[in-house]
């Protein structure tokens, strides 16, 4: 049980979802007494709703994916990955490090027949929702069949949680003319307007938060880079609106009065709302929260994953490759 | 004369930088009769200070740089360049085409001997002041060696114009551990580590905005979708902000009450503040302001490109790249 909390964190985030959630049932992974100090600690106990599974050892945020792999048999990321593998869960959340869940969720349940490279993908609040971005950094250099396999992966993803027949998915680019951007997405590109996918073009940075796209497909470099600048200016902005509203009398009582607007706006970006980054292309559900959630934002990723796993978002995926596959060789 | 509203807030901009900069003398390049008519509305004359030359051809927005290179020999844009070139003026500034400005100041000025690659350059807000950031698009495939071409490119201009001796530069990427990223980076990393350049290792994107390089170096494609994103979620964080003090009467009043402190916090954010993006590398300043631009943020264009041109930016970058050049031959 990892993340830069530990139990403290995702014990009691487990309960909220518990008693939100009659239909989702949890198995704890990690120190069995760290977990029961902590579920004592909140009058709870083990139940069949509610399992504990020891593990007796942890990945560290810093460690090697590889070193992890090889030499932490006994991990809790490990143990929780194999639920899933074994049909002991249905799917498998994880504030630990990222690079080192890949790794054991790539060796453990292998990639879906047809896809190459699995990637993650997470929603990003836009104008008037959200939009589905991926690859956020499982790869660093993508090759155009890989960028349409994320497309094809975005595209089942976004279908089936959020009920859109057919998402509108864009490749990130630096212009929209078709002779912008490198070979890789040029040839992407084409590939995806010969699919069946609802392909609508070059988009730019911008058009994450636009709300034009369901979907935006970039390498794992990009994504990544993207992501994360977007976390600083949101950050700089709010830091910036704190400090002005701090500076005197008068502004402090403005802060008070707009306190309750402030909060509102806050709400519709607050990364808490989106936590929770899908690991797609796996033959299995996993979900990574961010390091840094709180309850709220990792009650959020348990959620994420509960509904990915009752949409089995990875059999639809395998299903679409395969149609397209089919397609093409009857073309 | 170019940008979406040509003459229209080109011409005030440069009046506004007259009467600000006695020591800044201005060409205004394009139709004349659509220049002398703007100049008419706000009782202006072609003097000394500010003189008038026509050209002919317009190179449109949506132009292909090839086309607009070879077919527009006339052009606003290139006859401003050529200014450069003969030595007539020390800068040129323009909101049009980006690629094709590029490519018309890469074809009469010549990159800078050392210099593969010219790279655009801009600053961007931070916690504690600004972070130049290149390449923002010039280029969408950078190997380690032009990598490192930006990074003394962005040494150089970050230490002239804001009076840095050693500015702290680091490179994008995905993770701040030696094993992160592709092997560009990671080449481009070793360079650095080896040079006399103030190099702080890797950063991540959201390092742009928290103050802690002066200069951030990456390629083209990831710079350009870093800035484009980070625009997009300004917009749409300042959207939802409107949005919601809109929504009642109570909000408005809030609103009118918060308003001197919101309006402060935004002109630290202001993109207007920060228009006016260098090309680097090549053998005289050019500068390009955002297409949209308008009075306010063309006059910071001009500034920024004057100087630019008081400090010599090319001359130094020139002598900085020899002076490695030499130390690596002594190694």
């Amino acid at each position: 049980m990892g993340g830069d909390h530990g139990p403290e964190v995702v014990v009691p985030a487990a309960l909220s979802v518990l008693s939100d959630s009659a239909d989702v049932d949890l198995i704890l992974v990690g120190d069995r007494d760290a977990i029961e100090v902590e579920l004592r600690r909140r009058r709870a106990l083990p139940s069949e709703r509610l399992q504990v599974r020891h593990a007796s050892q942890q990945v560290e945020m810093d460690e090697l994916p590889s070193q992890a792999l090889r030499a932490k048999k006994d991990s809790s990321m490990r143990v929780a990955v194999d639920l899933v593998k074994e049909g002991s869960a249905d799917a498998c959340v994880s504030a630990g490090n990222t690079g080192a869940l890949m790794a054991i969720a790539r060796f453990l349940l292998k990639t879906l027949p047809g896809v190459d490279r699995p990637a993650i993908c997470s929603a990003l609040p836009s104008m008037d929702g959200h939009t589905h971005v991926l690859d956020l950094g499982a790869n660093v250099e993508s090759s155009a069949r890989h960028l349409f396999e994320f497309a094809v992966m975005g595209s089942v993803l976004a279908s089936a949680v959020d009920n859109i027949p057919r998402p509108r998915v864009g490749l990130l680019n630096i212009g929209q003319e078709e002779t912008k951007g490198n070979e890789r997405v040029r040839e992407a590109a084409r590939m995806l307007a010969d699919s069946e996918i609802h392909y609508i073009g070059f988009v730019e940075g911008d058009d994450v938060y636009r709300g034009n796209a369901n979907v935006i497909v970039c390498d794992g470099f990009v994504g990544n880079v993207a992501l994360k600048s977007s976390e600083g200016v949101a950050h700089m902005i709010t830091h910036f609106l704190r400090s002005e509203f701090q500076r005197n009398l008068f502004t402090r009582a403005a802060a008070w009065i707009a306190g309750p607007v402030l909060r509102a706006s806050r709400t519709r970006f607050d990364p808490r709302e989106y936590n929770g980054a899908s690991f797609v292309g796996l033959r299995g559900t996993v979900v990574k929260s961010h390091g840094s959630a709180d309850v709220k934002a990792y009650a959020r990723a348990i959620k994420e994953a509960s509904a990915e796993a009752r949409q089995k978002i990875p059999e639809r995926i395998s299903a679409q490759l395969a149609s397209m596959l089919v397609d093409r060789e009857a073309m």
